[in-house]
């Protein structure tokens, strides 16, 4: 049981915080409010989950650290974007998260919604405008596969399912793939854009790394379930029992707490298998793996 | 005087509506409702304003159609999306857009969220993932401008400059800011794209049509703003009067109705003026410059 970052996990979560900083416009710059919209979303809060699978992913083929800089921070952003926009009224309606007043709560709801178009635009500029580290080929490849991973057939058609599943019983499958979608998209395209992004894996890699952010979304999934059962909400920075008290389908509730325990157990062990053929470089992404089921928020 | 597109464009507008119909995902496939949304929300109205202005600046420069489609469709796409959530409740709350009821209307809000959101993501993947017909370079270029014209310094930033001018007096300054942002940026970008992924405009010719495009949004927003005064409901497909019953600032209101055509046809000899060492190759563009003062909705 490994329930915190590693050094090198932590040191990189920094290291996010301080190119997100940079990237993100002030609110000197107008519209200031827009502005301190955005930076009040994306800075000061989160795991970087997403950030770290892209450093990690990099890494895993051998790329240098800061081949993934603006990636990492374009996974931060677009993943941002979407809890704002997941927690305005006519969506989840949620006023409390990373244990702070949401964003439409803090500002307005007009300027929320706008604060998530703008922070998903700059994602895609923040890639397609990475002078020096990478390719274009590689650039354009990662913003092919973050395109993918928010549309409709990725995040955004997560959350969609999920409109579909509020107050309805799901079976397993459906459970799966909301979300497969709604989180499992933009995890997968976090490891394959680190090592998109070093144009240096061959595509039997970048199929393994496909498989592993499958699976490790899903282990961060069913931990995140656990959680709303067990978390406290000081700890997890959010209302402890939301989703059941909402009547959201939730993997424990479908399989019993139990079985989404073994659940998150045998997931792990399959992501971690789907590393064999990488050495000691994916040892980052397996730390990774083990912090999706072992973390304590 | 010349108030209808010419058949040229009307032949591009009728091309673009084909390659929307192929990009958009359909309701066949999961999550249905999303995807009708989407495709409610693009397909079968507007000017297609954005498209042309893009096969408009490709042709300028030398280039062929095909290389502007699929940044074409994206631009559509892009404005689709922005149309959606500009109508949301939280936003100007309209309930008719182009003669038909807004996406949160015939669908629901959660929904038309969503369907923003995802059309955004089909744009930059349209261009990202364009096989054949333009350079890697040049793809990366299209979609860094498209971003930047998308983005809190474009088009977001725009709507936050409008929410923040409701009911308040305007100078003529900001009225000017808040539209370059809100509806120029996409248009000046429309036309840089097209120049751009042909790969063979030099940086003398993408500063004209910059320039051309900057002036062109504002001529098309002067023009929207008389047609909210002097056009019919029927023709323009939303409510004659909007502007002025909402008390939103207009530049009829700013500077009186006169002076505000007057304003128009100065600003289309600006943009004319910005193509003087094109040739016959411009033509397209210079068509639009007239529709767009002389447009009768």
């Amino acid at each position: 049981m490994r329930p915190d970052l590693t050094e090198p996990l932590k040191l990189l979560a920094v290291r996010v915080e301080r190119v997100l900083e940079q990237v993100l416009p002030t609110p000197e710059l107008e519209p200031s409010r827009l502005h301190a919209a955005m930076r009040y979303s994306v800075l000061g809060g989160g795991k970087r989950l997403r950030p770290l699978l892209c450093y990690a992913g990099a890494a895993a083929v051998g790329g240098r650290t800061e081949q993934a800089d603006r990636a990492a921070a374009a996974l931060e952003v677009i993943h941002a974007y979407s809890l704002i926009h997941d927690d305005l009224p006519a969506m989840d309606d949620d006023d409390l998260r990373r244990g702070k007043p949401t964003c439409h709560i803090a500002f307005d709801e007009a300027t929320a919604i706008l604060a998530g178009d703008a922070l998903q635009a700059l994602a895609f500029e923040l890639i397609a405008n990475d002078p020096g580290h990478s390719t274009e080929r590689s650039r354009l490849a990662a913003i092919r596969t973050l395109a993918l991973a928010c549309g409709s057939q990725g995040m955004a058609g997560g959350q969609a399912f999920d409109l579909g599943a509020v107050g309805r019983q799901l079976t397993e499958f459906e459970l799966k793939r909301m979300h497969a979608h709604k989180t499992g998209a933009l995890i997968r395209a976090a490891v394959l854009m680190g090592a998109e992004l070093t144009g240096q894996a061959d595509s039997h890699q970048l199929a393994q790394l496909a498989r592993f952010g499958s699976l490790v979304g899903l282990a961060f999934q069913i931990r995140d379930d656990i959680l709303d059962i067990e978390g406290d909400t000081e700890i997890i920075g959010k209302r402890q029992g939301a989703d059941i008290a909402r009547n959201k389908p939730t993997f424990p509730s479908i399989m019993g707490l139990d079985a989404a325990k073994a659940a998150a157990e045998d997931t792990r062990q399959q992501a971690l298998s789907a590393l064999s053929s990488f050495g000691p470089e994916a040892e980052l992404l397996r730390d990774l793996a083990h912090y999706a089921v072992d973390r304590p928020s």
